[in-house]
């Protein structure tokens, strides 16, 4: 099988939409992401080389640069997300007649769960970025354009909400509750700085576009 | 060239960050609707023939063709957002040397930007209804599943507010005001309904899997 990226988007929706665990929702959130990513970028293209904006030139320069990165790091997720996915399902099948395969089969699991909440912790955090970036592109960005800048900032935010779902999920079966609070006090700072950021952009684009 | 849904998605992905206008926001929001739609059926699958949910069976069979029906929909706005895009870019383009010309260009650019109205508003109202089945996929599907019905909510909410932001844009432009008023009452009654109840049911999903 192809890595995700390489399948249609057809035949994603096709796989999402039945009965395979995977790809579900973490490879949905890593998508949503890149969609965001590509749509700053898309901005910055449309404001490059623009004398109105002669401006922003070395700004928009740099955001899409860190906004193709992430497209990048986004894109890449949908594919981990189905692997550890995977990991921890084939560790709960693992035999568990004797003590030591329970022992065994125990382990394999924890360690399969530490990556199945880094995944998503990554690509909340990737989106939460995005979230970011979406500002500078509604605020210094070709206005023509700016309704991209406020669909980015609503992909990336409901990126980083999904994301957020499937790391309280597998950090809630963790037993090592030191790393497993660590990364939900982690995803918490993130959720922080995000939340009232996304409104306050999307609003600022619509009260942009009523003003037009 | 394809129609998008048969792109993969890193083409797709390639084309939004593009300097070309389409792909954009619009297809992107209808992407995330149909990215929720897919995530209702998923549910629903691994709800149906589960012994433990017997009791709703039924309602699982209706929300799966529901959630299908609305997925193919959704897949198929793609492709429409970028057909009156391109119709709207289209009769920007045409002559305005005489009078004659103006008055069949100005005629084109409202019959087109009617369009540009009416596809994301059936996308912002496609959304919302996926926001309503993400609920009862939440509340009634396979508890194990619960986080792919939490991002369905989110995908399903970003892609209605994304699709809004193209009705604003367009509806602005539209001379026929009883027209474009009708429009964004439209949209303001579906947006009323689905922003308390999307963040209703990601609490609720967030609640269970605490509890879990």
């Amino acid at each position: 099988m192809n890595d995700i990226e390489d399948q249609s988007i057809q035949q994603f929706l096709d796989a999402l939409a039945s009965k395979a665990s995977t790809p579900g929702g973490g490879g949905a959130a890593a998508l949503m992401g890149a969609q965001a990513a590509a749509l700053v970028s898309m901005v910055c293209h449309l404001t490059l080389g623009k004398a109105n904006y002669a401006a922003v030139q070395d700004d928009m320069q740099a955001l899409l640069q860190r906004a193709e990165s992430l497209r990048a790091e986004l894109t890449a997720m949908m594919q981990a997300d189905v692997t550890v996915f995977n990991q921890v399902m084939a560790a709960y099948g693992l035999a568990k007649t004797t003590d030591a395969e329970k022992a065994v089969r125990s382990a394999q699991i924890q360690h399969a769960l530490r990556a199945a909440t880094d995944v998503p912790l990554a690509c909340a955090k990737a989106c939460a970025e995005v979230v970011h970036l979406s500002r500078i592109a509604a605020e210094k960005g070709n206005s023509n354009v700016i309704t991209d800048a406020g669909v980015a900032v609503m992909a990336a935010y409901a990126g980083l909400k999904s994301a957020a779902l499937n790391v309280y999920i597998n950090a809630g079966s963790i037993k090592d509750r030191e790393f497993a609070e660590q990364r939900l006090a982690e995803l918490a700072a993130i959720l922080a700085g995000a939340e009232v950021a996304s409104s306050a952009i999307y609003q600022a684009v619509q009260e942009k576009l009523s003003a037009a």
